[in-house]
């Protein structure tokens, strides 16, 4: 059982095989099973197949291109929509334009999310997060047409795999777990975590095609810089407004 | 495999019987497998098992009992401090007190937590999520000394069930699955979706115990306020701030 969930890749490139409907029905939920608040299940699951709507979606996802290969495309909403308009069908007045109720929702979003990610791997396929959700977030909404109170939280594509990467490396479990209470670490500490990704030759590479001095530098300098991090943070703040969830 | 991921109850009732300690480690390496935004790793899990700090988080949980009943109580973080500080030590400038990076850390915390929650249950043990993490954030920072860039998202507690409750019902699919792009409800088709939860005798006596005329009132009126979401919306928006997540 465990070896299914210690053997996580993403997987980016997918066989031309289609995922069976059934399966994918059965994935879909197995996915709900998973807990959430209050059982009201606000969440929605976007199933995007059509060649036409998977390239509408691209651009959102920086034309990566697993977003039109895949057979799948699953777009995992925070959704009070539905939920909202139960209430006003059954003269209950709903309290959900807010952000604590995005929270709630958008946590169990990522839960449902998650529980479909494993459940597909038990069944051999293999799928990829995509990131660039929350930073296109009204790109998504656009083209996939999500009224107010719905926020895309992650997106997943899903196939089965045309690659077999490696595993990737993680930190030690002591970098990640604290025990009783968080634990401030020393500069020490830091270094021993760091180590192994630090002498990668693979992340070596990195820093010397991208003409840094430290790997620490692609991060910062390259793949997640502050100025795109402030400049999606203020888009994103504007899609919850738009949608309703802040002010 | 599907069933157990399709017999997921959460559990809030634990016998005496304590979790084995390579087992705990084994299933927290096992949750670091599953995937994260460019392996950067931005989440932490504080355990915590001594009765005097349980005791002291138990009131950010609003004294629900299985907070100092559980043998393990497992707050898992969105976690920008480690990087941040790795990034200071290797001459980087780190740019993640923001927005995104936090939407991007929680979501990579919950879906540490998911995965571990599977992990444990396919190994006889029972979890509870207490969404009541986002409620009173800032208590649990206080009582787990978390901090700047480290906000608790969601907690769960562990260990072997003493209860076998019942699954609990969910919405038909079709409910939650949008084919294609997003599909706006008929009144006919949100009545379908509400009818077997409307139908529960259980529920239907939920509404007469608090005098209530629909169930949804009782979501509104009395579980998921509209003036407590409000509340404690600007509460976790103010820990946001303090932890520098925000301006």
């Amino acid at each position: 059982m465990f070896e299914i969930f210690n053997q996580h890749r993403s997987i980016r490139k997918y066989s031309g095989k289609a995922i069976d409907s059934d399966l994918l029905n059965q994935l879909l939920e197995t996915a709900c099973r998973a807990s959430n608040t209050g059982n009201m299940q606000t969440y929605s699951i976007v199933l995007t197949t059509e060649d036409d709507l998977k390239k509408q979606l691209a651009p959102a996802h920086f034309n990566q291109a697993m977003v039109v290969n895949a057979p799948v495309v699953l777009t995992f909403c925070a959704d009070f929509n539905r939920f909202t308009k139960w209430c006003e069908m059954r003269q209950a007045q709903p309290g959900y334009a807010n952000f604590q109720s995005f929270m709630a929702a958008a946590i169990d979003a990522v839960i449902l999310a998650q529980q479909f990610c494993v459940a597909a791997e038990s069944k051999g396929l293999g799928i990829c997060y995509l990131g660039t959700t929350t930073y296109n977030a009204g790109e998504i909404i656009e083209a996939l047409n999500l009224p107010e109170l719905v926020v895309p939280i992650t997106t997943i594509t899903v196939g089965y795999p045309a690659e077999d990467p490696l595993l990737t490396d993680r930190l030690p479990l002591k970098a990640i777990v604290h025990r009783e209470t968080y634990q401030h670490f020393s500069d020490a500490e830091i270094d021993s975590f760091y180590a192994e990704k630090e002498s990668d030759p693979l992340n070596r590479q990195f820093i010397i095609e991208n003409q840094k001095s430290t790997l620490a530098q692609v991060f910062t300098d390259i793949r997640y810089t502050k100025a795109n991090n402030e400049f999606f943070s203020e888009k994103f703040l504007q899609v919850l407004r738009m949608q309703g969830f802040i002010d």
